[in-house]
């Protein structure tokens, strides 16, 4: 395979594989690609640090020497370049790289960076607690609480991004601790505001006080060096999609993907998965893909990849059959491997030097452990025609006296050690169970417990085991600012209500998921867990039921404006979710607005939580419209006493939007046609690109896909296909309905 | 001054001046005292460290390229060589070198150590929560937490003993992480015990295993390389000891540094303070430390070290009144510095690049703000007749997002970074605190927030803000594994019967003392904070005050003893309180438990807590008296529903003790003279040496100190007094008393 041959699309994803030969090889084919390929636009110092711009409205700055691995090394694709043409242009940096400084300490190195006193932070990675992030330390360190105070989560990233329409991105796979403003460099005098003066005692301490002159403190352990990546805007918006251009672009769904997942119980068999997978659809209720745990669990809870045939005798049937009824499969793993694997001898030399639960940790970052396991997956799974995985178990527990994963002095083959690998292992596991799919030319939408920077490629949504309905949807909100996906499954519910307000928030997400992996029945039926393994149902069953599939038949109807977002997100780095405050950060309100989201270019969700008979919801400057109402709402405010009901979300659309809604399916399927009904709100509507094409292999990549735009113009409807694609029509519009 | 012709005990404390001239300089001195001088007495690769014997029964391996900057380059006080020969000899290391591997990582380096099975690790330094040590990981950051669960607290070392006779410190200021026995190695396959096969589905998932085969791994970060200090037992207790003498030996306390310690309310005025001081004396309360912040907190609560003249018009005639009342001072104050004090100017050169509070952080491993800092608190406090202070503030806040501390990643021109610096500030602060003292040949026993290694030489008492009556004895039980003074002083209670309780633990402690700052009156006479400060007492004043004065009653009648046991600390490094398991390590019973604690060599206590009306003891083997009833009792059990009085603490002797009591006095004074009665315990009781000097300076280094021997042979007691002293005689026995 020669890289240098190569299309951009054809490196996704396969690039790791063409590279990983050895990984200096790897490092290196990373620098051609993501370092040095773009051109030269401007040079000049900064802090003692060389700036060049490495993509338009990027510019690197180096700073001491940096480490040989860091996420940049194992990037999983090439700058999307092209998709830079879709922004407004940013010649300038947003403020003077002079004003970065940069130091060496015993401990590893800081960096500085102006901030001004005004401007607020977002981001650094998935936050389930956090929103705003100014005036604190941050520390991003994997975890398997994304609840943690300080930003550690199951995908800390460090790239954060301001109101002031900038961005900041820190290659490290290290531990970092970013001070937001909130500490007072001993050459700034008098920067805590408050006076001097005698005080009476220590009954006057500990007051919180903002300082009056600000930087950004950034921590790099260990590390001699780092190269700093600042990302122009003009708006925080475009910053954001500067930084997951620059990673790649975002990850294309099949179309499979965006419908509704279902996990069954953690034992099932296949007789148990198939019955139950055929009562949903007797229900008529929407699902797309059924996960699964393949049952390859040892006693140490590590993984020997290997089928329990007492539960599945014919796995490859089990697929064949599940296929037939419209599901893809999703199977659950994680990647520690168990002495009994028949991977095992082999891996162990390309292992790190501690076991988790007495399994080999794989040194993904190398070729061979890559290629043993994956290749072994491959077979294992994709080969039986598996669609896709749940990665486990892949992130840490720095809070824990007894972690159960490997500790940060492990050392790897790749020279990794393990508080790097512990950062990197979420993305480099995704990269080596995506290769194999990538070569059989198939789409992929699987989940993940870890992820960290540069993620926006990567064809897996993160998840957690964690439960708090508010918080999931902040983990939503935060998700958007970091080039993540995040789901926030459904799982645990008290009643019928927090089942159907729940159902109401995932469906707008990139992982319309219920996991059911402790009851025998779906939560519709019964959402205690004790009865539901005891067969009983609900008295609201049958209103839960039809309360639920009626959301989820809203989700269906999104799909192809969902697809739409996921294109752009991958043309032009728009995150499909995302906070208030990324399209509007001039208006202050927005900024605190934690508990709705954008979804897609022209809605906003404002979920309903268990308990509230109502909610105020904010509604950013401009002209909206109440989706279930068609009602005209002038924004720039705040609306009180929302209420929806069980089977609605408070949703909004804004102003001269094009929204296709589609006659829902129930599942996807390689002729679907999607009738759409194309909702007209306002008077002069932008066009809306939907996308054509197979739905689930990269095809699109050589032409087969179809742009529809469809266009309202003096009061009637206009549809416009271009491209390559020959296949079954995907889109027929069967009405055009002008709303208010 | 010649460091090369100092003797020991001139080095102690001066040391730091002496050689401070520059930091190199003073890492040299150090490597003169600590490391080269010891002979060589055995070489031997290990791990490929180089190994050799530093101290009888010490043996030093390095490994790698250590940092310049440890503990040990900041050493307090040269080994105390002479104390070892007080100790069984050990002439074998504890295990064979060679088992210790060492490698460096990307991140650090990480150093392994081996474990049996069987053994039980205890030490790292204060904690209130944790106990037994094995089988977790232990993370040595320091905190102004003392209840983390990780082991982080106000006094984190990197110094563990074990059951099987023996320890280990790594000298290093960095945040170690010690995994003992919980990780699991790649090349010990099956560590884990349990078997291999399938399981059933993730639900059989987390649960707790213990590996069958253990190994000690430390993760040094930031650090190239380590010195690993191994200590040999034979038992725990000697390599415990063998640990203090190696740090210097412990600190011998002024005679009045045991005595009762009573701090006022924090905006006290000269006068206030007066007033209280007297109704103590009228009282009868015994009191020898009066507490009282100075006012210098400015309004961003840094300090000015200015007097705030409006309460103290006139330090030093306060602090002359407050003597002639009997009491010794301590003033509170912080290190950092306010831009409105009058060493500000001086000092910013010599202080780190983050300021806390807006206030300078001075760096006291440098010679300049040591010299800077501590010439003016000579002047504004020492010169004025101040005893001591109270150094508070000088800890982390690792877990705050919001923390007021000097971040990790501040440079300090000595060359520290702010992780070393928060593990070395509480030393270097009290160093630079004591050294005028010594200059002055006067003792003293000031309080401290923050410690860390090779602290017995230092004067100061580890407190907390943290409070919980059980914690508080679990930090006094844990102190004693560390080289640690920690005081669980009495502050919050709820009741008279709380309040008695914990005075019941602190008269055992290294510092009796009742720390009244936001309340106006003694808690004994009203526990309630609001009714306390409105001047209201509480119906159970009068009994409550008199339970309170037989507690202390009981710690003055304890001097003798107490002083006794501190010169043991100094001369043969015996905690003076510490844990059972450390005189009983083969005893299982013993390693438990954390509720109970020796104090000096022949007393136990077993507090009682608020709402008990009974507690189990657990009696170690051997014979045992009750010391309030006089019961003989055999031990190696668990004597069970044991109740004492509030003004009464269950407390054992053991068998064949001479118990000196003295007849309690209210304070020390120059010419304290005790009546002493001599409880005689067992048939063949071991001779009990006193300590008679001026107890006030140092001048017992060059000769100025009598031993008093008590014995007891043939039913008569002997007392033979050696030594050089020729001040007021201190001991005067007046009664043998045979108990049983």
């Amino acid at each position: 395979m020669n890289i240098e041959k190569m299309t951009r699309r054809q490196l996704i994803g396969l690039a790791a594989v063409a590279t990983a030969a050895a990984v200096t090889d790897w490092d290196d084919a990373s620098r051609t690609v993501g370092r040095v390929e773009a051109a030269t636009m401007k040079h000049g110092g900064s802090g003692g640090g060389k700036a060049e711009q490495v993509a338009p409205g990027v510019w690197r700055i180096r700073f001491g020497k940096p480490e040989k691995l860091t996420p940049l090394s194992f990037r999983t694709a090439p700058i999307h370049k092209e998709g830079f043409s879709s922004l407004t242009p940013c010649d300038q940096p947003p403020f003077s790289l002079d004003d970065i400084t940069f130091r060496t300490t015993g401990r590893g190195c800081a960096v500085t960076l102006p901030m001004t006193t005004e401007e607020r932070i977002f981001g650094f990675g998935l936050n389930t607690k956090l929103f705003d992030k100014t005036d604190r330390r941050v520390f991003l360190r994997p975890s398997d609480d994304p609840e943690g105070s300080l930003g550690d989560s199951h995908a800390p990233v460090p790239f954060y991004v301001s109101t002031e329409g900038y961005g900041v991105y820190m290659d490290t796979a290290r531990y970092a601790s970013f001070y937001s403003g909130n500490v007072a460099p001993t050459a700034v005098r008098g920067a805590t505001g408050a006076g001097g003066g005698p005080a009476d005692n220590t009954q006057d301490l500990y007051r919180q006080r903002t300082l009056s002159a600000k930087t950004m403190l950034v921590d790099v352990p260990s590390a001699e060096g780092v190269d700093v990546y600042i990302f122009g805007g003009p708006a925080m918006g475009d910053a954001v999609c500067r930084y997951n251009l620059f990673s790649g672009g975002g990850a294309p769904p099949p179309l499979w993907g965006l419908g509704v997942a279902y996990r069954g119980k953690g034992d099932f068999s296949a007789a148990d998965s198939l019955k139950l997978a055929q009562t949903l659809r007797d229900e008529k209720m929407p699902c797309d893909i059924w996960g699964v745990e393949p049952g390859w669990q040892t006693k140490t809870y590590s993984c020997s990849f290997v089928w329990n045939t007492g539960k599945f005798p014919n796995p490859d049937g089990f697929i064949r059959e599940m296929r037939g009824l419209g599901y893809r499969t999703s199977f659950w793993e994680h990647a520690f491997t168990h002495s009994s694997s028949p991977i095992h001898k082999d891996l162990e030399p390309f292992s790190g030097d501690y076991r988790v639960w007495d399994g080999l940790v794989p040194d993904f970052a190398g070729k061979s452990a890559r290629t043993i396991f994956g290749r072994y997956q491959d077979k294992v799974l994709y080969a039986k025609g598996a669609d896709s995985v749940k990665l486990d178990e892949c992130d840490n527990q720095p809070d824990s006296a007894t972690p159960w994963s490997f500790p940060e002095a492990s050392s790897f083959p790749s020279g990794l050690d393990g508080e790097q690998y512990h950062s990197l292992i979420g993305a480099l596991y995704q990269q080596t169970m995506w290769e194999p799919l990538r070569r059989r030319n198939k789409r992929t939408w699987g989940l993940v417990r870890n992820a960290h920077a540069l993620a926006a490629p990567l064809p897996y949504v993160v998840y957690s085991d964690s439960y708090d309905h508010r918080c999931y949807v902040r983990g939503l909100v935060n998700a958007g600012f970091s080039g993540l996906l995040w789901t926030p499954e459904v799982r645990d519910a008290g009643s019928p209500e927090e089942l159907c307000r729940r159902i109401g928030t995932v469906i707008f997400s990139p992982y319309a998921m219920v996991n059911a992996w402790y009851i025998a029945l779906p939560p519709w039926i019964q959402v205690n867990r004790d009865k539901n393994n005891a067969g009983e149902p609900m008295p609201e069953q049958a209103s839960t039921t039809d309360a639920v599939r009626s959301l989820f038949q809203l989700r269906m109807s999104l799909l192809p404006y969902l697809y739409s977002a996921f294109h752009s997100y991958a043309e032009t780095g728009t995150p499909p979710t995302r906070a208030l405050v990324m399209d509007w950060p001039d208006d202050k309100a927005s900024h605190a607005v934690d508990d709705q989201f954008l979804c897609g270019p022209s809605l906003m969700v404002a979920p309903m939580f268990t308990g509230q008979t109502n909610r105020d919801v904010y509604l950013p400057p401009g002209l909206w419209y109440d989706y279930w109402t068609g009602e005209k709402l002038a924004g720039g405010r705040k609306i009180e006493g929302v209420s929806k009901p069980l089977d609605q979300v408070p949703l909004y659309v804004r102003d001269n939007t094009l929204l296709p809604l589609a006659e829902p399916i129930e599942h996807v399927t390689s002729d679907t046609r999607f009738a759409l009904i194309v909702r007209v709100y306002g008077d002069t509507p932008t066009p809306v690109t939907l996308y054509a094409d197979d739905g689930e292999t990269y095809d699109y990549e050589h032409g087969a896909l179809n742009r529809v735009t469809l266009s309202w113009n003096g009061g009637k409807g206009e549809i416009v296909t271009k491209g390559g694609y020959t296949g079954p029509e995907r889109y027929e519009v069967v009405r055009w309905t002008p709303m208010g």
